[in-house]
């Protein structure tokens, strides 16, 4: 998929209606990825991210040991393979090679982006204080990627026990919010 | 709008795929509402939700004193009026009467709930710990209800500068997550 520089200002526009993102870590250069749609923006510049990963996820250690990760966010085509991702445990699958996910080298973290992704943000942990107590996690965006060609990203929602809402249409409204 | 209880453990399935909120409080007998869009889930049940709300908007300060508020669930018929409370502030303006909005009392907080909204879920402050840093507020959801008629809410999730998704189809995959 192509990939073009995002200006970090507008990281907020991807992350802000929600969709399921998928969190990729890499330990020892073993890439793992697993879905996560409690995230949220914090900042909009530098792009600031509080997203909640629970401590029974294999990702947990490597994201708490690491402080490095990948927001890549999927769109529709990839829905089966995002449910697979969460239905299993990097602890025993390699989940890119069983899903027919590409790791592909970042450029500022070790965690690798997905190339199957319309768009990829590398990312790195600055404030775990809220780990503890509520497994949040402070994300800066140090680096963004997307394909120039996707418009409009028919991303997907997470709706619980199997549902998901698929990004309708796009309405312009005259606001005067950022 | 008719209005049932919610279980609070269904709680997250209304806030996880990320829809724009319209957050209430009230100070001294006066409503206010502002959209939100920066919200995540935290915990299931009870359910925690961290939001985001700068200090330059007016409900952050009623927030904070009251330590109440509901958070609101509008529909696509609703973006007119939900970019209108964007667009102007609880200082000078009764953004209820003036945008067609129908305070209700709330059950277990003094913020109203919102007539117009399909779901309305009362809510506390249990942590303000990040709001100096980052304005983000911890709040438990105490008391939840929905338009149980509203099958598939056309809820609408923003893309920055004044566009908005509308929520489409639902798709339903094998998903082990909850």
């Amino acid at each position: 998929m192509a990939r073009k520089n995002l200006p970090l200002s507008r990281v907020y526009r991807l992350l802000e209606p929600g969709p399921v993102v998928l969190l990729t870590t890499a330990a020892r250069g073993r890439p793992n990825v697993m879905p996560m749609s409690w995230h949220t923006m914090i900042e909009f510049e530098p792009p600031l991210v509080g997203c909640v990963v629970s401590d029974r996820n294999h990702s947990f250690g490597t994201l708490r040991r690491t402080r490095e990760c990948v927001i890549a966010i999927p769109t529709v085509e990839l829905a089966p393979a995002v449910v697979r991702c969460g239905n299993t445990s990097g602890r025993t699958v390699d989940k890119f090679q069983a899903f027919g996910l590409t790791p592909v080298p970042a450029a500022r973290v070790a965690a690798p982006l997905v190339a199957e992704c319309y768009a990829n943000l590398e990312a790195r942990v600055v404030d775990t204080r809220m780990v503890p107590r509520y497994g949040l996690f402070v994300l800066e965006v140090v680096k963004a990627w997307i394909d120039p060609a996707r418009k409009h990203p028919r991303t997907i929602h997470h709706l619980g026990m199997g549902d998901f809402m698929v990004a309708g249409r796009t309405i312009r409204l005259p606001s005067a919010m950022r």
